[in-house]
């Protein structure tokens, strides 16, 4: 619990009524916001949305100055909101301690102010930096190192070599640095070519449940400074992303390919290997890139087109059973004037 | 083993022929069965299929009554040969002890009749129910609810908070609420929003192998009673499901969508965020919602549309080339009634 | 480390240079190559590039003679390669040692010379050959039998009945075995149908990390020698597959499907449920196969299609909204030429 002042500290922000009031939360509009709580509102109408709900405080922009409800005004809304949420998140992983029934290698080094949860396996030549939480059930492989302030959930294995950043957060279940999919077909059948790379995860990046990134075949598969991937995302070996990627959930990156900064891959989309994509590139949900995309392109389709291009495109494709009947029509026409013309 | 009889009266049938014969398992008559097993036939035909194999028994409707086969009379052959399967389904999970080398919080409550297996590890105010099965390598985070008679594999990972119905089957690797893809982007980056819901299974809910569904951001994402999930599926923050609900594998949901009851979304299908899918939709594999859809639809195609006009739209596309040449005929044709026009 | 002509007698090649020169590792030309490393060139031109790097040998064919660098002369550079880069693979998981945490059942099996790391669960009548090596906290079922020499990674789940044949690997997370997706839905709900058949991966198998491979209705799920599945590839119950195929990353293969051998489905590809398909079958990425599939096709799109018509398809639909245009204009000088008519 924080007081609006003490809130109104934190985000650097003017309080509009009670300093004192206590907030025991954040809320939203939409979903339900719990009396004592806190809500943003960007807009004088979402404003008065809240008002009609049983928070204690809304954060506004400065062009809002008079409510029923205590004011926090400050330049970004949505920001201050997401900042005022993390006073309220819990930390359940956050022991502080060593777990006895973890299991680390003699030389491992672990710094200090640590939390590592029953179970936890680190091999050898491990090190993990100071803050770092680690959750029950992970195995941090040979060689591996954790930055500091990470927060790594319950089951997920970091394979050996792996490199991770500072307030890096992975969710359970997740793998890093599996081997990549390389063989040599002969008619004896696929050998492996073993992957010699690893895999480097730069700071703030945060990776989701489940989500799968192969080591490199001989170099690095890296996953760029505060770049984001949702559940299930799988990056093939050798791919590497600038800062600040958006990978929305169940997408896929085939080896190789080099993602600029700020590219955005919506859901369930695709991305063919060995190719260039630019900076600020969306692709929207479902997309496949299967050829190199220049900076600032919006893409969609499968294989993805320039946006407008393809959503011209699939308007013709549903208008293409009217169009059959016009061509039939036109053909009846046609023939009915090359009778009259014999005549 | 059991008898024929005995498995009559679980079922509540009628049997014709031998009431001691000793049935050791169940059977397929496509894919082998046993001497002594029994199996289904909704038809004469495919009772006639099952006379010819080993079965011991078969499990007929009421209108098939001679047969070489001991018979077992039902409403539903179908309903009843699953009901007579669990008799002879193994449960290796099932050994009624807590395992010794748990690590159950001392408030945790953990009922009596519960089975768990070796590295399970049980947070903070953590309840599991009477005659649940926890498989080794489980996480079950701190104030998590688990119900009676649940079913979690093994290294399953169930975060903070989530409640859990009961009679719930959760196959291994599965990870149950994990923070939902909540980001304020800025020039500085992509900030996290705190994802302060969370997740609610309600009875009888299926939840397949290596599944994840976020919490929610601010209320709870929620598997309606009965639901099924299959394998790889994603659920993202704050989807909701009516009961009933068949999500086949991976297939995904974005963010704050809502099925009514019984949906059926087969595999590898999607549906965008924010929307409003009502009761007894279908939507064909690989099929993507891209806006609300009305009860009772039968969809198909990414963007999806109602079934039989994008099976109509997809039938003019695959004649798109031998179109684009009646359009080149045309177009000479007319030229020529042009040329003949003018003399 | 090892000398070019320890290595050349490994792979039956032949040196041109010095025997003794020490070999530190392998190489990419484009990727990069340390000094005493090894690299491969299939062609002049590549072993030209080749020969601008810091590697102290290069592998050729036998027609590349001359060189500023060692040559080791084979008759498949790649395999060779392939083969040498064995030599210089890190095994961390190979300790030769029983971890004391694991929990062994005193029914269970485990041969000579296997190396099973902390808080593996092996469970009763489990048999576990040869050399094998288990990572942390990996989960073997009831009565699996996991054959000579595999390598299964950190987390697996391999759910009871489960056989795995020699020389496979598991990559981290994959759940082998989980039920596959059966009910019979009523009116009161999808009653759960039992899964009771098993899983069968044969020699040679490499499954990616959180892979799932859902165990049989009655019979088994079966991956055919040699086969590669890539990360988050999904097998519904009863799938089988012929010997050596390639399934990519995040391709779904529903019931009961059977492949034949050396079969291909490129990424984020599927398959629907009863078909069979093949032998020498290639699937282009995000394609799905809806239909029975002869040997040796190729196909692409979804539904799939044989390639070149597929192809020819999506060149047309791409041109659509100029073809529409094409169609007002006809239309057009149809009325005129009416018009004229008239007159």
């Amino acid at each position: 619990m924080k007081t609006l002042g003490q809130l109104a500290e934190i985000v650097g922000g003017i309080v509009i009524g009670n300093n004192d009031m206590m907030i025991i939360g954040v809320g939203s509009v939409k979903d339900g916001a719990k009396p004592g709580s806190i809500t943003f509102a960007e807009s004088e109408e979402l404003h008065t949305a809240a008002e009609m709900t049983d928070v204690a405080a809304v954060i506004v922009p400065k062009s809002i100055t008079k409510s029923s409800k205590n004011l926090l005004q400050v330049d970004n809304p949505r920001l201050a909101y997401a900042r005022i949420a993390h006073e309220f998140m819990p930390e359940p992983l956050k022991t502080g301690e060593i777990h006895s029934t973890s299991v680390i290698h003699a030389q491992a080094q672990i710094a200090s102010d640590v939390s590592i949860h029953p179970y936890v396996v680190i091999d050898k030549g491990a090190i993990i930096g100071e803050g770092t939480v680690i959750g029950p059930g992970v195995y941090i492989g040979q060689g591996v190192h954790v930055g500091m302030n990470c927060e790594i959930h319950a089951n997920v294995v970091v394979e050996y070599g792996t490199q991770i950043g500072d307030r890096v957060i992975i969710h359970a279940g997740a793998v890093i640095g599996s081997d990549g999919y390389g063989f040599v077909t002969t008619n004896d059948g696929h050998y492996k070519l073993p992957q010699l790379g690893d895999v480097i995860i730069e700071d703030d990046v945060e990776i989701g449940a489940n989500v799968t990134i192969d080591r490199g075949a001989i170099d690095s598969t890296r996953v760029g400074r505060g770049s984001k991937l949702d559940n299930l995302v799988h990056l093939g070996h050798n791919v590497t992303t600038g800062p600040e990627c958006l990978i929305v959930a169940q997408s896929g990156i085939a080896g190789s390919t080099k993602l600029g900064k700020r590219v955005t891959l919506a859901g369930q989309s695709g991305a063919f290997g060995h190719l260039t994509i630019g900076d600020h590139v969306t692709l929207a949900a479902r997309g496949l890139i299967t050829n190199d995309v220049e900076d600032r392109m919006f893409l969609s389709g499968a294989p993805a087109q320039e946006h407008r291009k393809d959503y011209r495109i699939k308007a013709s494709v549903r208008k293409l059973p009217e169009l059959m009947k016009q061509i039939r029509n036109l053909e009846k026409k046609l023939v009915e004037l090359e009778e009259k013309l014999k005549d």
